[in-house]
């Protein structure tokens, strides 16, 4: 059986259960550094005598996660790092430390490091986030890795406490990166100003930092970010939770700007687009009257949580008509 | 340019001087996570309320670090993590959180994997560290990233303290990774058990964690792992802290067995081989003499920090002859 019968989600399943079973690691055997968010969600979290500390990590590879074709170096660095800013964003963290690790082929061009490296300099300053070392290794085909950890002074946002009658949330709008995306790879007579607000939605996606930290200090329990697309990140979601979801569709909010590029295929962009890095969260009814008037302007109420089959999402169009859709996420394998 | 013509080093040092120029960060802005040790040396370190945090990270590429026509799965898992552990010895800390990056290829046998966090949970049980997450990701060719956190309770061994006229001690036999890749690469006739023993040591080392911990508690401030070879390992610490060696090669503890099987060779081993994982530290010859009869029995004073060109190793054979030897490490790139 290979990786890509069995499915990245499954494979990555069978990883954990294995850590999770052979591990003697007692996950509160040395306070005061006690384990409080394990596998499976968007970073690694625990507690010290300072507060909490969260960790992640994520990884691009050339031709999978980017196009040295359609996408500038500076870009490239950009990203990599606003990924992994992301996640300590959707546990309501601050990004502290970064290490950048390097796949690199001997014949890389110096000068594209230094364009990297403004990428990483400017979001790095952007967001307080200090680069402390990494690693640069050999490697046939070019690969980054960065390792970050951040900081939170309680109890951070997770994946698995939504609760049936929990109205669901987005930070922003969704889409906009993936129809950067889809501009890059087929010919569009969009104008040039929607295609120049839609690449840099692409390229230079904002993670939503003061937003994450504004929803945990309100009392939010329950975040992730919009990663590989809204509906695969709401089924993540809610499977994590046991839960399921109904999604009214035009509740999505969805840039102006994106409907003019795909008028026929926003929706389909909307959910399953990706890399738009707002956040996912959900809250009771009486949390969410509270805090809305002081979320951002393009922020939405855009469903529900039900009791169901965990993961299942529910999408109702307009006229209240009740669409299907998956419930496995974006396979990097498939 | 390209990195092979500037050199792995130099490209480092160029990025570092980007990272650090660009930074608008403040290292002690944010109390109570204070910066400590920055980049260069094993690991990152900063200060909060309950201690001290180590953060560092390692990649192994198959074809450049490992090769799978002669490592198993649960080698590669074993060692990928234990060359970042050996990170948070060589600064006196204890390895606590690791996330596992995977780059795999679609084809990639789910069993393998097995195999591999097999490694990871033989190792991390013996170590006390809990794998808490990490990201799996399409790739052409095998890599493998390791982040990992530890903690300290106090001040962490650098590179950057040594000083003239301490005296430079390791902290058990070198050469015998290196004997054990030379016995995978050519034929030789050894015997079988001196054979399982070299290769044991290739594929499984020990990083020095308890060693690391007791030189720290002792009052050592000059520490790193030797992962690049003992020469180049002598001359990137001499090189951070401004200063020369001197080595007297007769007192570098080498395993019998690899004398045995390299008769002619087994000093270029010692000196060049890398991956042993043992630590490399300076202190004073009274602190010295203070630790001497506790330190590991193959634990040798082998030389002393002089004052000279920074990074300059001059070794001394055994007949009080002078020997040269480069100052520059291990260059993945050339």
């Amino acid at each position: 059986m290979q990786i890509k019968d069995l499915g990245e989600f499954r494979v990555i399943d069978l990883l954990q259960a294995i850590t999770a079973q052979k591990s003697t690691v007692p996950i509160d055997g040395d306070m005061p550094y006690r384990l409080m968010v394990d596998n499976g969600d968007d970073a690694a979290a625990w507690k010290t005598n300072g507060g909490t500390e969260l960790f992640t990590t994520d990884t691009m590879v050339e031709g999978v996660h980017f196009d040295l074709a359609t996408s500038t170096w500076t870009d490239i660095g950009w990203k990599s790092l606003a990924s992994n800013i992301s996640d300590i964003a959707a546990m309501g963290g601050k990004p502290k430390y970064a290490l950048i690790t390097l796949g690199l082929p001997p014949e890389t061009e110096v000068s594209h490091l230094e364009d990297l490296y403004q990428g990483y300099s400017k979001i790095s300053n952007l967001y307080g986030v200090r680069i402390v070392g990494g690693d640069m290794v050999r490697a046939n085909s070019i690969f980054i890795t960065v390792g970050l950890v951040g900081i939170h002074s309680g109890q951070p946002m997770v994946r698995t406490k939504a609760k049936p009658g929990d109205l669901i949330c987005t930070t922003g709008c969704v889409g906009s990166s993936g129809a950067g995306l889809k501009l890059l790879q087929e010919s569009n007579n969009v104008s040039q100003n929607i295609r120049d607000f839609l690449l840099d939605q692409h390229k230079r996606p904002y993670p939503a930092v003061e937003t994450g930290v504004f929803l945990s200090e309100h009392g939010v329990q329950v975040a992730m970010d919009i990663s590989d697309g809204l509906a695969d990140d709401i089924s993540k979601l809610t499977r994590a939770s046991q839960v399921a979801a109904r999604i009214y569709t035009d509740q999505i909010s969805v840039h102006p700007f994106v409907k003019q590029a795909f008028p026929d295929y926003w929706l389909e962009l909307a959910l399953h687009g990706g890399e738009d890095y707002q956040l996912l969260f959900s809250a009771s009814p009486q949390l969410m009257a509270n805090i809305q008037s002081e979320l951002p302007s393009s922020s939405s109420i855009i469903g529900e949580i039900v009791d169901g089959e965990p993961g299942q999402v529910t999408l109702v169009g307009p006229n209240g008509e009740f669409l299907s859709t998956s419930t496995s996420g974006w396979d990097h394998y498939r």
